[in-house]
């Protein structure tokens, strides 16, 4: 199995540590002077080196005290890719052929929340949606990044269910900023695998299960634009650093697509799933209730 | 004069400081253990602090030791409006009436330059275009905050040249995202001035210069979206937080609005003026040659 690493909330303080399967091994504790946090290993390139420094040593307490959060909290850059899987362009129905680009857009971290816990349905909309994504995170930087080199740019793979507010998507003339950005709509995690080689990512699959019943379900290798693509085209323009975040697209079959639209409702639980790197689950409460 | 906090490098070492008439007044030398950058001055809420405490105080060098960098290097988020004046949105011809809602875009701070430095044109495009904008800084934060308060939320005014490649805003099928994210494209600055009430807003004068030729002229009494509704929209979905930077929209007359377009080139001088802020002026370079 490979080495889960995440970030945490415990009796109220903030850690990372591995995901062990009989516990937490804590390394904030151990190395948080060095790296005060999950997202300063991966800036300074250490995510390998602490694995090692970890082989052997005891879980410190069980996985049940602790509370997940988003793995990178402070990323320079937390891109979106949209439209990113056969079937899902003729789902807009506007008659467009499929794009010549990638579109993109941007999250600010504080519109997710972690593995666990409730993604949160505001006053202002009853269109909560999902949308299960996969996730790399940069681990080398550059600019113009060729694609024959863009997978040694990846330090880890995590998935995201880029939770939606439908509506506010398209609330102003251009631009879906604010459907996506209504505070812990959408979650990423559980954790962050360390990427080693491109059989992780070069034909897995992926799921997003709503209580249970499978809404979308595709392969990565059906991408419109491949992981070398995306992030050969996000540095073209600008400069990508350790700890940026790439969310990678969602599959056809999200809730808007239904007739009529089948929105997420508190108690509903959402189960984003890829092959090698865990199952991402959140439940959905309303504002003010979680 | 209103008080001017720029954060700027000297001798290759990152600072901050008032910009007084006859020079500089250190402040990273004397406040920096407390308060390292201007952008943890504004998230402690320092600023008319660091005032009171430098008055009196002599200059420690010359404005020219400085290079200008964008006062506001790491805000938790940067959030800008688009067609927020009379004329604009009928400059798009698409026959759509003017927007209820404001249209929202993010920009890195990367994609930025201080004052008195070269906009980059990338090898990219030719279409490297000005938008001279007011910008906001959040001095105290919150969700949903109305109308009637909104104003208390600001710290400081500043000035944006919201430069973009126009051709990549619409490269892809959504969103302008990569566009509006070409490594130092645009700018931000020259300073920050603390805000005190609302006639520094209410009806001022925002003029952009090409070489001298006025090209954008326009009044915030004009705006579409009040500086009050700016903030009031966007803490309906997220939570603002001090050192915030919301770029509150340009008036007509982009070089994309002329026929033909008139694209920047290398030499222009673009200055972006408005009553009690001041003049944010910057050339252009190709990219490698600056």
């Amino acid at each position: 199995m490979h080495t889960r690493f995440a970030s945490f909330t415990r009796n109220g303080q903030a850690g990372y540590g591995i995901i062990a399967e009989t516990g937490v091994i804590d390394l904030s504790a151990r190395f948080g002077t060095d790296y005060p946090t999950l997202q300063s290993v991966v800036e300074a390139g250490a995510l390998h080196r602490l694995e090692e420094a970890s082989r052997g040593l005891q879980p410190d307490f069980p996985v049940s005290e602790i509370t997940y959060e988003i793995p990178l909290l402070t990323p320079e850059k937390l891109i979106c890719v949209g439209v990113n899987f056969p079937d899902r362009n003729e789902e807009y129905k506007d008659g467009q052929q499929a794009p010549s680009n990638p579109s993109l857009f941007i999250r600010f971290p504080r519109s997710f929340t972690g593995h666990d816990r409730p993604l949160i349905r505001p006053p202002e909309s009853p269109q909560l949606d999902y949308e299960g994504e996969i996730v790399i995170v940069i681990g080398k930087g550059g600019r113009r990044i060729a694609e024959a080199d863009a997978l040694d740019h990846i330090a880890a793979l995590t998935l995201c269910n880029e939770g939606t507010i439908r509506d506010w998507v398209r609330h102003a003339k251009f631009n879906v900023t604010q459907g996506k950005n209504f505070d812990r709509t959408g979650s990423i995690g559980p954790w962050l695998v360390p990427y080693r080689d491109e059989s992780q990512l070069a034909d897995i699959r992926l799921v997003t299960r709503v209580n249970g019943e499978v809404r979308q379900e595709d392969r990565t290798s059906r991408m419109i634009f491949s992981f070398r693509k995306i992030i050969n085209y996000i540095s073209t323009f600008t400069t990508l650093v350790p700890g940026d975040v790439i969310v990678t697209g969602t599959p056809t079959g999200a809730g808007a697509r239904f007739d009529p639209p089948v929105w997420l409702k508190p108690g509903d639980v959402i189960e984003v799933e890829a092959d090698g790197i865990g199952i991402l689950r959140n439940t959905v409460a309303d504002e003010g209730t979680a």
